[in-house]
This record gives structure tokens, C-alpha cells and sequence, in this order.
């Protein structure tokens, strides 16, 4: 099965909340939203940025609309809740 | 009887909520949102996407407003409401 | 005495509530938008459109403003609050 | 002494509230907003209708800020709050 | 000294609220928003109004921000905030 | 060490709170808000006024944002938050 | 590990919150809102500034998403959210 995003959304595989994450993120806990890293596997068609499936991203925790498919987590967002990529 | 959605509204056909949908779509139980499926079987005049009768498309459980017609339920709700489609 | 509904406004006779209306559909009572049914009586300049005189509309409960004239009610609302056509 | 309204407003003598206005209308007592019935005596600039002096209109009963001139209440309003014309 | 409103705004000379004001205008006690009476002493750029100094103009009474000039209070209000001319 | 504001904004040295400022404005003690007097000392890109640094100012009270540099205090605000110039 | 900030986000390193900043800014404790100071890390596609790595910003002290880089804090904002450059 295959989740297709429409529009200007992307389909995220999230990361097991964990104290310092795979890609060496920590995240505080502060008052401040706290951001949540992930990897994209699926784009839809994306207007303002270059982002692309494999592309590990940093998003807002709330962003998305959280589904599960066989077993894996994933967010569906759109691109606008990205905030920065992991080079 | 049919009905035609006005504007930029699709009709989608609501599956029963069940723990894990048809599509294989298990919604979990977290305060995040949770995306329903359904099945469309009209479409108004659409400006953004290209959804057409017969796909299987997840959207946020709150989109649309609700009616019955000759005892099956169904959703009209705005092509933007739609997050992704199943292929 | 003549109602002409001024801009994108519609003048719809509506229906009584009922468990079943006459175009046949049954109003769900779920903590959804209930929709309801009427038949549009005048029409102003719409635009987005093409909804005319003798249409059957299904629309969302609390849209428009109630008025009667002569004995009957009816509802001023604008086209954009009309969800879908009974054909 | 002349009031003249500025851009898209319009200067309304209203009527007094009565259970049956003189037009005929019948304002329900629901939960809905009530419109109000009125006679246009000053227009400004208007952009979006054919109002003129004279013409008898309905409008949102909570639409406009209320004067006294010499004696007799006026409602200034927008053209937009002006929802039929009774013909 | 000399007090130049910026951009779309005015300078008005506001009158003492009275029970009747100047113009004739007596301001009803109700739960309507009660408009006010001035008169314009200086003009910014106006974009959509053709006020100038002299005009003695109807406003809504919570508009503009109130300052005391040489022991003269005066309002710097928006041309939008205007709603009539008193002719 | 200087300060060069970003974009429309403008940064002010504002006056100390008194009964009646140095221009000669005194803020009467009323429920509306209440405009401050300042000068500007440094202009970003500004895009609708002419205002320049060394014209006295009149803005609202609550505008800006308030730093401190070398012992004195001064307001980074937008300049459509200048209500008037005093000349 | 690098941080590409997306669209008009800039990555920054912030102070440590002291009385007196490096850049000899003091933030007043008062009910206005305090902005911070930082150094800019990382650019992404700016619009409207023309803000580059290695510039000492002023911003405001609620902006941006917080994140943690090897043992460092950084904030992602967006370029609108910067008031102030230091020169």
C-alpha cells in the first residue's frame, strides 16, 4: 500500500521520542516548542521548497496529522511546517 | 436520488470507525488529530487537486459536514480537507 | 410583496424539521454540522455558482438569516454556504 | 442639517420595532439573528450594490451605529450589511 | 506647534460630550456603539476619503488615540474610522 | 557600538514618562490608550512615511519593542506605529 | 552535522540570558517584551533582508523553535523576527 500527500504536504517517518535523537538532536525542555526530527518518504507537489524523499528534516512537534500504516508511525505535514534540514 | 457537491466539495462515503480501517490504516489513540478514510462518489467543480469518484482518501476526522441518504452516511467536505491518497 | 436578495445571497424556502425531509435525507444527530434541506425562492448576483430558482440545496443549519413574509420562512444565506444540490 | 455617509456606507431610517413591520415582515423570535427592516435616506460611495434613496432594505439587526438627528433614529451602515431589498 | 498626522490619519477636534452636541446630533443611550462629533484641524496622506480641515465629521466613539494639545484635547484617528459628514 | 533597524522599523529615544512632555503634549489619564513622544535616532528600509532621523514622534504607548544601550533606553518600533510627527 | 535553515529561516546562536549582553545591550526588566542578542549560524533562502552569517542580531525573546547541536543551543527563526542589526 502506498499513502500518496496531496498538495503541498509531505509524509514524514517520525523518530522514537528519545533524549538525543539519531541525527545527534537534543531537544531541551523549555517552555519553547520543542522540535521533532524525521525522514521524509513521500512528497506531494511541493510550491516553496526543494525537499525530497530521504531528506532527514527537523519540523514543530505539533505539526501533522499523525497515521499508522503497517506497523510505522508516520506524520503527514505540509512543507511550510519544516523548519530546517539535515545535511 | 443524487447529490452534487457545490465549489471546490467533494462527497466521500465514511467507513464504520474500526481500530484498523480497510485500507490497513490503524488510527492510533494520541492527542494529535486523527485522519479518517473514505471512498469518493462525487465531486463539485475542483481547483487544487485532481481527486476523482472511486478514490480511497484520508482527511482530518473533524472535515465536512455529515448527512445520510437512503441509510448510508456520508461526508461533504472541501478538497483541501483531503491529506493524501491510497494508491 | 417581492424579496430581492442583494450580492451573492440566495432567498431559500425551508423545510420543517423533520426526522426524515422530503428529498429524503435523514439528519444524523451526531456532534457533527447537521445540515439541512430548502428550495431556493430568489436569487441575487451570484458568482461562483450557477445555482438558480427551484433548486433543491442542502446547506449548513446555522447559515443565513431568518425572515418571514406572509406567513411563510424562509432564509437569506450567501451561495457560499449552499454544500451541495439534490438533482 | 444633512448627514452625508463616507465610502461604502449608507444612512437607514428605521422602523420601530413592531411584531409585524409595515412591509409586512414578520421578525420570528428564534436563537438566529433577526434582520430589521429600514428605508435608505443618504448613500456614500457604494461599490458592490444599486442602493438608492428610497429603496426599503433588510439588515442584520446588530449591523450599523445608531444617531439621533432632530428627533428621528438613523442606522449608518456599510452596503454590506444589507442583506435584500423589498421590492 | 504644529501636529502632522501620519498616513491615513486625521487630527480632530473633539467636542465635550453633551447630551445634544453642536451639530444637533443627540447620541442615544443604548447598547449600540454611539458614534461621536468633531472637527478635523490637520490631514495626513488620505487614500480613500476627500475630508479636509474644517469638516465637522461623525466617528465611531472608540476610535483614534486621544492626546491634549496647549491645554486642547484632540483625537488622531483613521479616515476609515469616519463615518459621516455633517453638511 | 550602533544599532541599525531591520526592515519598516524606525528606533526611538523616548522621553521619560511626565505629566507633560517636552513638546509640550501632555497625556491625559483617560481610559484610551495613551500616545509617548520620542525622537528618532535610526531608520531601517521604511516604505510608506519620510520619516528621518531627528523628527520628534507621537506613537502609541504599547508599541515597540524596548532595549537599553549604553545607559540609555529606546524603542525599536514599525513605522506604522507613528501616529504623528510633531513639526 | 550541519543545520540548513528552510525558506526565510535563519539559524541562530544565542546568549546566555545575562544582565548585560556581550554586545553591551541591557535588557530592562519591564512588561514589554525583552529581545535577546545573537550571532547568525545559517541562512536559508532569505526574502526580505539581507542578513548573513556572522551578523550580531537583536530580536525578539519569544521568536523561533529551540534546538540543541552537539552540547550547543541554537534557535531557528524566522528573518521577520529580527528587529535589529548590531554594527
Amino acid at each position: 500500500m502506498k499513502i500518496k500527500p496531496l498538495g503541498e504536504r509531505i509524509l514524514v517517518k517520525t523518530e522514537e521520542k528519545v533524549e538525543k535523537t539519531k541525527g545527534g538532536i537534543y531537544i531541551p525542555d523549555t517552555a519553547k516548542e520543542k522540535p521533532q526530527e524525521g525522514k521524509i518518504v513521500a512528497v506531494g507537489k511541493l510550491k516553496e521548497s526543494e525537499l525530497k524523499v530521504g531528506d532527514t528534516v527537523i519540523f514543530e512537534s505539533f505539526a501533522g496529522n499523525e497515521i499508522e500504516v503497517e506497523g510505522k508511525k508516520y506524520l503527514i505535514m505540509n512543507e511550510k511546517d519544516v523548519l530546517a534540514k539535515v545535511e
